[in-house]
């Protein structure tokens, strides 16, 4: 019998703005996703698993960093991450793994801290600060506008001078051709108006961004033949601008689109209310746009689940799938109309709720193929879980998240009673200025609990819901007497949160444990280096 | 009437492991400190200041960058600051103040951070970064033990060669001269053993290290002529090792020593009661010690005084006592004996609480001179006055102190309700394992109100005082049911505190507004450049 391979590899893929239940293998009834259900069926599948930040910045540094926003700091979009806090990158390249991008990660260079150092932005030095610690084989961040303002950067974008290179001209040919469909006069109709959503893209299938993408992702593990690497995939779809290329377009109907949670009785929270005045949220509270979009939205799914079979087709047929840690999720959920609400910038399950599927080659992990874990994850549980499989040191002193190693091993350690997600809101100024909130005290946290889910809002009330006997958190019971002290509870479990994160992360256990027995009070005197108390 | 004359400078004053009640003007019987009082009297003396951490680094990184400890993470000694953590320097250097350090600092170089952004520790680039942002025109950490380990350090230091070059020879001048006696038969006797506490230094007070401070002190206020300037003056006393130069040695006598604070009834506090089996506080709890430490304890205070009328007096003669402002303060306090403690790592008033003395030049604070200010102020608040004071701007998303300017010209502004302290023994292995703690959960955090003190602890009860009706916290109330009201709500209070520190420090409150308006929803659709949610 031959040694049981260990796993040599990570691969990361990510979707973005993938809501969780539009996945059959999460229970969507029309939109069969059968590829990302075969690496369901090979691995486990957490059902119930939630990111950390509802909107890109913030989900996709925890994601890197295992860390909650609260401690990493990236608040919201473009916010720059401090350059001491630690990536993927950082812990797996000292160990000879190559950890690369393919796709998005919504990175923003820290030039503040950048010229305090006296390190140029645009060295050497610079660059895997600038990528978060990835080695940008393909940084592919989504679709800038079409505005002058953006254009050196769409210059010097690959997918720009990849459709230029098969015959797709113009001066923004990734707005014109990939992101747009055409009139009946051959007029660009742009994908950015979501009433054009159900129009093919105007690029062939074969040259659209989940293609183009999957194939870089291929020819990448393809060129580290037998040496280690950890891939982060990250697919910019099924994001907006909404719109699909042929055949994709056309799979589903109105006929597709699942009921809206659309309660009669909404909570009066002020919050809430204000984020039903975003335009977004208006828009998509018609049902024209509903219907209009998320047919589309599955199309650009099902697109993925296509690229992805194809993928994994190849792991196959290299042994790759054999020696490489799967996991598959997404940054955030988004609202298509759910509570009245487009976009993800709230902390309900639409868009706090993510897939997260965990495929673990070794045979330890035999005992879990195929089945579904209801224990409370995190996006933060990812790097932990690599550092695991890989079989590399824990860094205690700074990662939040746990692995999940030890739960696809069959394992039933004490796990976490809540996971947390966090929202700021001081960069949406119509919402801010509404609730004549001041800039630092915009901060929405979610407290989810086996059971309940308690939002917690700097200067408002706080909302809960029984996910038990509400799952669509139709019923806000947070303002309700009867339930006092499950309130009281969570907002015990919010401070024993805030009191948990990691405020001694540039010094590690192991040293801290020398240091103590270094400084021992009480051993002899003679011993002693610095005689402290010493008569 | 000619035009008031702005600040120019900043010369900020820091004694080490100075308690508050050990000046005459915080009300001791026996020790007169008239410059110190004279300072008192031209400025505000604040009567309950409070430092962010009892031992020397975390304060200091508190003092410097104007945060908290969890914020800095600079939770014990000789742990890193992160790099990105601003100081003093940082704020005032880019507005052409020179920002310079004489004395101890207690900064370490961050190396994993410096090595991971690929800066040499020993450039120019890293210089100021190993020295918290001060330009270190002396730098003076205090004596470096008679051990082989240290000798490097302790033959670059610059006190080393001043000896040296005074007549002072021997393999460690610093330790056998500066700090130790000598023995009838001319044998050295080390001031690290409090047993020799009582006799003379073997340095001449000329030499002895507060002269030699001050002295650099007026030679780089003398240098800047007209240049506007910020000095950290920060001397290495009254800290331990416990020795004085003649005649400051023998000024004062058992007879001069404060009565100590023991109660009868200690609490039973498990923490409390683990720090009691530390062997300073074994030794500092027996009268031998106390009365043999304390005197010289005070000469050193005395000589401090004393060196602080001479620079005084050189301000005054150069003009720069009108425009410069003064802040004298101290890192810590020392339990010397009270609550059977020595050192100082735990949160009761004598190392808890510092003096805190600022002067004003201005007319504008005219109003409050030769005042006692009794509101809650932390170590914290130095930066903000600085900024103030100079006319610089404020960084409202970092630095967590306040402005003490609007008090000196009095002003009743709605002012913090408690104030925090916070230590952490995770580095004090014999408290640790006695108590079985992980390393993680080893913080105390006080939380003082007007009139009660809070004491949290990682997995034990609180503790609680009635600095009222129990100023020299005699009477453990943290688990008395008659004060669980009380309790509750300095528990609020602490997870206020926790909530509100600052985790957004990488953009601008400025920033944020603009971004809020750029991405601004609801907009006019045409003027949007990304499109969210448009129909």
């Amino acid at each position: 019998m031959s040694e049981p391979k260990p796993v040599r590899n990570v691969l990361y893929i990510m979707c973005d703005q993938l809501r969780r239940d539009y996945l059959s293998c999460y229970g969507h009834a029309h939109l069969h996703t059968p590829n990302i259900d075969r690496l369901a069926a090979a691995g486990v599948r957490f059902s119930r698993a939630y990111t950390q930040g509802t909107i890109c910045g913030p989900s996709r540094m925890s994601a890197y960093t295992g860390r909650y926003v609260s401690s990493h700091q990236v608040a919201w979009n473009a916010v720059p991450l401090p350059l001491e806090e630690l990536t993927i990158g950082d812990y797996l390249r000292p160990h000879g793994i190559r950890t690369a991008l393919v796709g998005k990660t919504h990175a923003t260079p820290n030039l503040e801290a950048l010229q305090r150092l006296q390190i140029n932005p645009d060295s050497a030095q610079a660059e895997p600060l600038n990528e978060v610690g990835f080695d940008a084989y393909l940084r592919h961040d989504g679709i800038y506008p079409d505005s002058p303002l953006f254009e050196d950067k769409r210059e010097s974008a690959p997918y720009t001078q990849y459709l230029r290179d098969h015959g797709y001209h113009g001066s923004n040919p990734w707005h014109e051709w990939a992101n747009a469909a055409e009139g009946e006069n051959g007029e660009v109709l742009s994908g950015w108006h979501m009433r054009n959503a159900g129009k093919p893209a105007r690029v062939a299938e074969e040259h659209s961004e989940t293609v183009y993408t999957t194939d870089r992702a291929i020819d990448f593990i393809d060129e580290q033949g037998e040496q280690p690497w950890c891939l982060h995939l990250s697919y910019i779809k099924p994001h907006w601008p909404y719109i699909a290329p042929a055949p994709y377009h056309a799979l589903y109907g109105t006929e597709h689109v699942q009921a809206p949670i659309q309660p009669e009785h909404t909570s009066d929270h002020p919050v809430y209310q204000a984020f039903r005045q975003h335009q977004e949220s208006q828009n998509f509270s018609r049902d024209e746009v509903r219907l209009t979009v998320i047919p589309t939205y599955m199309g650009l799914i099902k697109q993925i689940d296509d690229q992805l079979g194809r993928l994994f087709d190849f792991l196959q047929s290299t042994g790759r799938w054999d020696d490489t840690l799967i996991v598959f999720t997404s940054d955030h959920g988004d609202f298509l109309g759910d509570h009245f609400l487009g976009e993800k910038e709230f902390l309900l399950e639409p868009a706090v709720g993510v897939p997260l599927i965990v495929r673990d080659p070794r045979a330890s992990a035999d005992i879990s193929r195929g089945t579904v874990d209801e224990r409370l994850v995190e996006t933060i549980d990812a790097l932990p879980t690599f550092l695991d499989a890989l079989g590399l040191p824990a860094a205690d002193h700074r990662l939040e998240g746990r692995s999940l190693i030890p739960l696809l091993q069959g394992a039933q350690p004490t796990w976490r009673r809540y996971a947390i997600a966090e929202y700021d809101y001081a960069f949406q100024a119509p919402a801010r200025e509404r609730l004549e909130q001041p800039i630092d005290r915009c901060r929405m946290t979610m407290v989810r609990s086996e059971r309940w889910k308690y939002l917690a809002y700097d200067g408002f009330r706080p909302q809960l819901f029984d996910l038990e006997n509400d799952p669509q958190e139709l019923h806000d019971l947070g303002s309700d007497p009867a339930y006092a002290e499950v309130r009281e509870t969570h907002l015990g479990y919010l401070f024993d949160w805030l009191r948990g994160l990691k405020r001694r992360t540039t010094i590690s256990h192991t040293e801290v444990e020398l240091r103590g027995q270094w400084f021992r009070y009480g051993e002899p005197e003679a011993e002693k280096v610095v005689k402290i108390g010493v008569w």
